[in-house]
């Protein structure tokens, strides 16, 4: 039988392998990471090879995400559908290996990382999801869901601010299925890390109420089986298990320095870890009882069966939860969907209220809520405002967490993680909200999610200048345009409460890729639809107001400046012109629709145009044509009221129309 | 003589009424740190009202930017030329007091706030740009730079991210002259923290290597007297004074509740706190002997006027130091900037090097490094990869601050604010580097530089797919139009190392505006240029090469795609096909020239356009117009070799050719 060395150094070799086929790579993480690795996946880690989307399995989320090749060798180890030939093929186009572990690729693989912090964040997420699950669904002799989720991290993941967030987050909720393994070789890329990171790491985690398990040797299979089990043991707080590891542990000449972290070792380096890791084996050969000692199919097949066994026996006690949860972790919507959105859109329509988008968005929620025990919300300590707190909602706590919500704190970028983490761990459909400005804190976690194409819903209120008086650092005017470049990415902005539930049930409907709502502060009109007119909505623009034959003008206005192009369009309307007003409320799916459709909202033989939206124009273009203009904004805003504001910048019907006839003029109209 | 709680409920009473007439605005915050503030301010801070740029004053943050009003109160109190008319226009169109403190409004707000915890970490970055200066300048008998930095942060500091970035980092380097005090009144507006917000911030410090005064009453003016004493006699690390206060302190209905953070107090409750302070004057009236117990004039102009005898008898003794001291602090180039890069760029132009730009980046800085002592850089742990540290940086460490280069770790959060807090403070041109997907992770910071108009320079390298095999976590696509959308922003993609000088030239150079570099990770060649077409480079586009007469064809490129043009171009003019390149290295700045320029480079009479830039195609309509086509990319990318990338999205030159003609053919040509 092999020893747990030799077990974990099929890892090192087929990093150090890999890597050196591609010339480019990481072998310093899965070299200092494989004796962790070997006896968190040997004796604890509660999965099925042969069924990665077994919903209790364990989660295990390599935050350091460089390390690809550490999660590519277990799981190809431990007989998850990845081949030899993919791991020779690892970094290559159309490879089930890239680059670092990404979400929807290799099976198994539970979240994209690579940029720093965020799997943490993302475990946070699924650890919380399962916390949340386990109340809900948990019966006396029926733990269900039971499951633990665990993290490795290294020394950057730790200096990233999000780390801050998640973790001081995770100890508030008493996340005690958390396991975290935080990789400490002292080094990153710069060079030894004392340099620029001194904290007291133990310490930190102590603030933040974890359960701590110092300074136990990487190296020592036995040490770090122990440290495991105490982590397991403590079940009331999130663990972080602190490993002294030597980075790049194999590799003679390289071990232990910044060389070894981000490129391949060099054909006689490899040759000499060979010798080090007494490992004779060719490149991508790994022996057979090597193999059979990491094999975990069939063990696996029996943890899912007896897992299974439960659930049957679970389903004839508590048929109705077995169903519920089966629906939810499939990602069903309820079965009422359809009539529950179509009565709303209809209440909504029939209101015709004039409200805030963003109180329009909490009227939805309060809808939605009841109907939608899967929904999941929570405001980065702005609910009030972001009125993402819909009535009768249930705050989730440590001591009590069948909740569905989550007061996140000023934590935007943690919770945008978050939210992608509950996302992917299944169960939910999950939002949370802020200003739209402070998206820029989360910015690269809301990419993310457009990377990984999960569901996840940000809500974004106070959308533009007419936020007032907080000023250019709390008004968005890049905003909007910076959400709509991300691919994968839909943006709407709702000129109304009817545009609003459609956001609602488009973001709700589109549980393969991100959503953001950029919503009002401040009230907005009604604006009447026909039942035609209604349902063109979802197609992302469309004419909201038409004149008789072929238009002169086109106004197209997203938001609340959607009530200034029908003002302005009135008033040209009785001086005889012919005007169409465009709603747009997402530019990213009216994109998508066929070309016909989307000629037949701008015709291509009407050239004047003229676009409203209080925010940057130089994505506008596209829309209104060389011939056309847009009423933008392209400096920072004011702090004032929002009317104020608004008129400062010529956002009034005057403008408009001015902006109109100069058009028309220059077209020769 | 007033009490001090009398001095102290000025700004209450200011505070409350401001807010009270704008209807909008925060109260909690200045209600409940007026006392530690009168303090502070009355005490031990040291400025001149009179002079507020004076070099050597102290610095004054509030991280906590939503309590804006006891900034006013305290610069009006004090006797900044701040007056009660300002005050009385709180938040108010043209006011000099916008709704959160905005640098370059009101006289001694010395950085923008609101954004919650980038204040802080902009005073780490002021704090280390003393620390810097005084071990460059000072000298026995001579402490010419010399002054401490005070932030105020609040419990949303905290919890943010970034406040983890800045607070590790100030610890690393013993900023020993940073004094935070945290306003620990257990509220934010979602309610009490308790609920989301657990941390031990004492040990979560401790752990961060700061001096930590623990438990002062923010009310008890002797306490807070002697904890800043205490933490001033710290001088070898950070201090930060743990203050238990009272939201709102003053109100008797609403303190200590999170309805009295955000919203004016209402008139009933406004006149329930005249009563229960004891403060019986009329909104805006403070009594003179209160003005008289707060007004600095007199002590600053003396406090000043003593630093300026020293530093005539510093200038006498080292007059060669006293000059290069006015000049950084004067934000002058050096004497020989122009010879300097003027020499630079011809030696650069006739080496006609193919290289990586962000290596021609880093020649650039080997040249300047010396030239420009005032230039400080660093790296978010990516120094070589960024190619940031020219040769000869010294690094600037805790104890030997005397260098130029500032390893940051991973923290491009902090490490952004720093920078502009390092501008901020004077004396430094300061720049930082990470890869250009992770200016995601800075945002924020990036953004508040803009709005600053303050002169951060960032260098992004790594700037698209061309990073190759890390694949799409790393890769950019939208990050170049993201960036270019900020308002007063300035973004350079060079293609090649002359306009790479260029840039930096032009960065170096624009002091009262950030500047993005975006630098490839692949070697480019070099584009040979008559004197006139290198003159042009400046202008953000020109036409690069040319066949005589008017073009049939504009082809446009960025960085990396323009030698992509290039090519195509020659091979299309083989065909007899007369071809313009135009080389677009910053749209940004040749959207700022005359329109006669523009249209010399793009002469609206020939609509048949190609932009190609490795990145989304959303903004490029602009330049192209109706008729032309852009080759660029708005999915995400692949891991892969660079050249495998580049040719599966479609970077080449026959894709080039083919969307040419496709162009041409479509306008009948």
């Amino acid at each position: 039988m092999p020893s747990r060395r030799e077990l974990a150094n099929a890892i090192r070799a087929l990093s150090m392998d890999a890597v050196q086929k591609a010339n480019s790579g990481h072998p310093g993480a899965p070299m200092g990471m494989a004796d962790i690795a070997e006896v968190l996946w040997n004796d604890f880690f509660r999965h099925n090879p042969l069924n990665p989307k077994w919903d209790d399995r364990d989660r295990f989320v390599m935050s350091n995400g460089h390390g690809s090749m550490l999660v590519y060798s277990v799981l190809h180890l431990t007989g998850y559908d990845l081949s030899m030939d993919e791991i020779r093929n690892f970094r290559q186009l159309h490879s089930m290996t890239p680059g670092h572990p990404e979400y929807g690729y290799a099976p198994g693989v539970e979240t994209t990382t690579g940029p720093l912090g965020q799997g943490l964040a993302n475990a946070v997420g699924m650890a919380l999801g399962e916390k949340i699950l386990s109340a809900r669904f948990n019966q006396p002799g029926y733990d269900i869901v039971d499951h633990f989720t665990y993290v490795f991290m290294g020394d950057g993941c730790l200096m990233e601010g999000i780390s801050h967030e998640a973790c001081s987050l995770a100890g508030t909720l008493g996340l005690g299925k958390l396991i975290a393994f935080y990789d400490d070789n002292g080094i990153s890329i710069d060079g030894e890390v004392d340099g620029w990171f001194t904290d007291d790491t133990p310490r930190r985690f102590e603030a933040y109420g974890w359960h701590v398990v110092r300074d136990v040797d990487g190296h020592d299979a036995e040490a770090v089986k122990a440290a495991i089990e105490q982590a397991r043991a403590e079940t009331g707080k999130p663990s972080i298990i602190c490993c002294k590891t030597v980075i790049g542990f194999g590799s003679p000449n390289k071990k232990g320095t910044a060389g070894v972290h981000g490129a391949a070792l060099g054909d006689e380096e490899v040759a000499a870890a060979r010798k080090e890791l007494d490992w004779p084996h060719a490149p991508f050969e790994v022996p057979d009882e090597i193999r059979h000692g990491w094999d975990a199919r069939s063990a696996g097949q029996e943890v899912e069966d007896a897992w299974r066994r439960l659930f049957e026996n679970y389903r004839r006690e508590h048929p109705e939860l077995a169903a519920e949860y089966q629906r939810r972790m499939s990602a069903e919507l309820p079965g009422d969907w359809e009539a529950v959105m179509g009565e709303l859109l209809t209440q909504v329509n029939e209101a015709g209220e004039k409200l805030a988008t963003r109180k329009a968005s909490g009227n939805v929620l309060d809808a939605l809520g009841h109907a939608m025990p899967e929904l999941i919300g929570g405001s980065a300590d702005l609910s009030g405002s972001n009125n993402t707190q819909f009535k009768g909602a249930k705050t989730v706590t440590a001591a009590d967490p069948d909740g569905n919500y989550i007061y996140y704190g000023v934590r935007e970028f943690a919770m945008s993680a978050m939210v992608s983490g509950l996302a992917l761990h299944g169960g939910f459909v999950p939002y949370a909200g802020t200003f739209l400005t402070f998206s820029d804190y989360a910015r690269n976690a809301v990419r993310m999610a457009a990377l990984m194409k999960v569901g996840s819903i940000f809500v974004y209120t106070h959308d533009s200048i007419g936020l007032g008086e907080d000023g250019p650092t709390h008004q968005s005017v890049e905003h909007l345009a910076s959400l709509r470049l991300i691919p994968n990415m839909t943006v709407w902005r709702p000129c109304d409460t009817l545009e609003t539930a459609v956001a609602w049930q488009d973001a709700v409907e589109r549980r393969s890729a991100p959503t953001c709502l950029a919503l009002s502060r401040q009230g907005l009109p009604f604006q009447p639809r026909d039942a035609e007119t209604i349902a063109r909505i979802r197609r992302g623009a469309y004419v909201l107001s038409d004149s008789e034959g072929k238009p002169d003008l086109i106004l197209i206005g997203t938001g609340s400046e959607v009530a200034l192009c029908t003002e302005a369009a009135d008033r040209l309307r009785e001086e005889g012109l012919k005007v169409r007003v465009v709603s747009m409320p997402s530019s990213c799916v009216f994109q998508r629709q066929e070309p016909e459709y989307r000629r037949s909202v701008l015709p291509a033989d009407v050239p004047a145009r003229v676009a409203v939206e209080a925010g940057v124009t130089a994505c506008w273009r596209r829309w209104v044509g060389d011939a056309g203009e847009v009423v933008g904004l392209d400096t920072f805003g004011e702090s004032a009221p929002a009317d104020d504001v608004f008129k400062h910048f010529g956002f009034t019907v005057t403008n408009v129309i001015e902006t109109a006839r100069g058009v028309l003029k220059n077209l020769g109209n």
